[in-house]
């Protein structure tokens, strides 16, 4: 069911995707607060049945949602992970050895009908499936022997924001869960998030650089790669800036010859081994003489051309993706209204997309 | 150690890589009258330990060649595989156990610290371990267990055409040993190769199209996909243009917004199941008026804006990205030279990219 804006919605724009925004606070407290328990008990389910490997399968945002619960998986679990190339079964009829693999499937609408054949073989294959998605109604929900609910409430914008930050707090709980935690880390996200939002005039001040832009790169490493590959689509999906994501390492290995002062660069820097990782390209950035502007830490900010400062302090790095992407989706609402369209009327998208 | 052309080979743009593009189909006849059967014995060897799932760690162009192999793996031998994400160990320290884990290691140079360091710890984690490089006295290919040369003699351009088809042929024959075959399907390949060569006419009528573009869109499905991905890389490191590349189901789910008049599209669509599956998307560009220049069967080519007609008649699916990429490469090369850059000289590139 593609999302129609409302006429008395749609008079203002961008209402919507604020709107929704807005909500997220709200959706991770009632996430924290309701949701936590059950994410645990399919968590311990799963667990038993002691996973080898596992696949992620999903497209768009939740392909990013998707990474960085691989990032969790691998790290914190030392569990090796793959992102699935969907085609292989839907087109190619690919049969796997899925005995052993956990395949994780995430989708706001659960309701594409690639991702739904997806898994629906993974199950015949002999995995353990789960889905995670924002409707216990779906279909994909009902061909998966497991399911989370992100319980972010209906979302109606056509660029997702808070089915983001929800589909990444269930993973963390998931995860979380697997190693026996009770995620109780992620108690000040509400609060956090809810200070992020209120300080929309300094992300409106930062739009204003890239109302002219006509391409930009956004980099991380580690952690904040899912939020660099995430504020890219943002950006994309709502102002149509050609806007390319690299890990920091795949940025060295070529694309580099494409940034000079004529292609702003956005850095996420986790306050972590990631941002660690991070500083010899942001060193060959600064080299460059790019125009480098930085979410992260302050002192990380202080040395770049702007940016915006983080609250990450006590925050542990595995949890400040589902923070960091906050400023950058308002970033992508800024820059769109600053260029005179409408974040809420993407051309050319529906809210559930059917591949096949 | 970084590829410094020259003086005699500078004066002219381009002739670096213009010459190892032309040395392709020679490289490819090595690789099948030298490195088969070594690479059939590798094959031979590792498949009796029997592994269950797949690990692909690579950068850059080689990241390409690996995504192709991922393809081949799932496709044809039901082998779940992930890429893998380094920092997740390089950066992390995440100890994953990889016991039953097949980690291949795709690198040109075999030079890069991070890819020996992941590699030698996977290999400490118990995953049998396959180097993939253009050298065998590299530090990558000492420290894995195994090693296949993928034989295309020394590459001095920093855009990698050469090693790039000769690292695919080495996969797919590497990938026919796990099943058992020969390979001589991949015989007539020099020859088609040659024969795409001799049309750098064509592919330059095409290339003034892009001369003032601002940004291109590159899409594929299936085999074809690693193709695109590794044209946009190309397309970026030599011309600068952004070219953002997409599988066709991805492109539906957000980015197609980006799509209009201004942006062109190319498509890459292999005559088989890919290309049937990345119909729907190619109907919607032409829906939105899009630029579509489609290199693919001929079919294809005449439904489109434009296009390059592939010569797949007789050429399995899974062989044909080893050949679509030829004229694509041609297309970097002669976009550069049309914008008055040379295809020799990017920017901020050195041929050993070390990242940590």
């Amino acid at each position: 069911m593609p999302a129609t804006p409302a006429a008395s919605d749609s008079e203002q724009p961008g209402v919507i995707m604020s709107r929704e925004m807005g909500e997220q606070p709200e959706a991770l407290r009632r996430l924290l607060d309701r949701g936590a328990a059950p994410i645990r008990e399919t968590a311990r389910l799963i667990a038993e049945r002691g996973p080898r490997f596992v696949l992620l399968t999903a497209r768009g945002t939740s392909d990013n949602a998707a990474l960085y619960a691989k990032y969790l998986l691998e790290i914190r679990l030392g569990l090796p992970c793959g992102l699935a190339s969907m085609s292989t079964t839907t087109a190619y009829g690919a049969e796997p050895d899925l005995r052993d693999v956990l395949m994780i499937t995430v989708s706001q609408s659960g309701g594409s009908p690639d991702l739904v054949a997806a898994t629906r073989s993974a199950r015949a294959a002999g995995a353990i499936t789960l889905a995670v998605t924002n409707n216990p109604d779906s279909p994909l929900a009902a061909v998966s022997e497991h399911h989370i609910d992100i319980m972010a409430g209906r979302e109606r914008a056509l660029p997702a924001t808070k089915t983001y930050t929800a589909s990444l707090l269930a993973l963390y709980l998931f995860v979380e869960g697997l190693r026996g935690g009770d995620g109780t880390e992620a108690r000040p996200l509400p609060e956090l998030a809810a200070q992020l939002l209120d300080r929309q005039a300094e992300v409106r001040a930062l739009a204003s650089r890239y109302r002219f832009a006509e391409r930009m790169v956004i980099t991380s490493r580690g952690y904040g790669y899912p939020t660099a590959k995430e504020a890219a689509l943002k950006l994309m999906e709502t102002s149509y800036i050609p806007a390319l994501s690299y890990s920091g390492a795949d940025l060295l290995h070529g694309p580099l010859a494409m940034v000079d002062n004529i292609s702003p660069v956005i850095a996420v820097v986790t306050d972590g081994r990631g941002g660690e990782a991070l500083q010899p390209v942001l060193d060959r950035l600064r080299g460059r003489g790019a125009d480098l502007v930085v979410f992260g830490p302050k002192e990380q900010v202080d040395g770049a051309s702007g940016g915006f400062v983080l609250p990450t302090a006590g925050v542990p790095e595995e949890l400040q993706p589902i923070l960091e992407i906050i400023p950058l989706q308002l970033l992508a609402y800024e820059v769109t209204i600053a260029r005179g369209q409408d974040p809420d009327a993407p051309r050319a998208l529906a809210k559930v997309t059917e591949t096949r």
